[in-house]
């Protein structure tokens, strides 16, 4: 069942920016310093390796209370047990998935702009991912950047609860959650990061004002 | 549930093989020629196109009675109701894919060579699919061709109906079925003919004899 206070600090797994360290240390250390969900994204890997993966988060997760989503397969979702899929617009739509999933299960949907919010496809997610915020270096194909005030005019779209996503740093950050986010959706500031659990922590505290 | 005589002639997509023609018009024209079972590939399409794909092809093949398998992807035959699931080494697992797909969905596995026809999991699936036959142009990844020989030894170690996969044309798979295929799975001999019914009528004239 969500929580959306389990949107808080929300870590998005990323293989290449991981620095050669494996997902289950760089998402143990993560959790650490305060993780409070965890999406696998795997945009490559063959089903077979996603799979082991997914299954060896679960056991990492499950005993830490900490919700595990997969991204954009229900089949590994299912499969081991994970407490959702987190979607983009051009993956399942979410009614499709809703079924396939069941009631209880956590489905998040990508933004990038007003005209996906509006979409009948978004009243039906029980979050929101908005973004990307700020630029990124790491995405080439990403679209244009929102800044904080695109941010918070499109968070004004909708009731729903959003997590924030895009180039987030803790140093950046702050003006998004004063914006309206429920939370922060991570992959480099964290994955890629020297010391991980260190900038868990850094994001972390900035809940604490 | 699955009857072994659907494997005669498997139809395996491919876009890029397909001369530019849609998946639809080149299905359609392949059952016209006599295919009895059709298994979507796709590697590279976004899971909201391989799933409208698949649910038109449903559309097309359940009122014809040819089974619709769905490559790799257990969430996409789930979701819009396919026969079953082809996989292969580095996909799900059958156990897995089984508890997912439930008793009655049809599953194949391929296999390339004698370890893997002698693994615990070749034991699980419906059907076999073994191959390479012959040397393919189109597959530069694949494993090394067995031959006819090589297809009578790694058949002769298994009771499963299996089907042979592989650079197979209507002019090169006779040998093949006197050494115990069930059935022929094709992919450029029909996708890639410029007559499409009519390859798939000269794979179906290999049956009459």
């Amino acid at each position: 069942m969500f929580d959306p206070a389990s949107l808080r600090l929300c870590l998005v797994t990323d293989r290449d920016l991981s620095l050669g360290r494996s997902l289950i240390d760089v998402v143990g250390a993560a959790v650490q310093g305060g993780v409070t969900m965890v999406q696998l994204r795997e945009k490559t890997a063959p089903t077979r390796a996603f799979l082991e993966e997914a299954r060896a988060l679960k056991a990492l997760l499950a005993p830490l209370g900490v919700p595990l989503i997969i991204n954009d397969r229900a089949d590994i979702a299912l499969a081991i047990g994970a407490d959702g899929v987190h979607v983009g617009q051009t993956d399942m739509p979410v009614e499709t998935l809703r079924g396939l999933l069941g009631p209880d299960a956590i489905i998040g949907l990508s933004i990038t702009n007003h005209q996906q919010i509006s979409s009948p496809d978004a009243a039906l997610p029980d979050y929101l991912g908005l973004g990307p915020l700020y630029l990124q270096q790491t995405k080439t194909n990403a679209a244009a950047p929102l800044g904080v005030e695109g941010f918070r005019t499109l968070r004004a779209a909708t009731s729903k609860p959003v997590v924030a996503i895009g180039g987030l740093k803790a140093d950046n950050s702050a003006p998004v959650l004063a914006a309206g986010a429920n939370g922060l959706a991570v992959v480099s500031g964290i994955v890629g990061a020297a010391d991980v659990k260190g900038a868990a922590d850094a994001f972390t505290r900035l809940f604490d004002h």
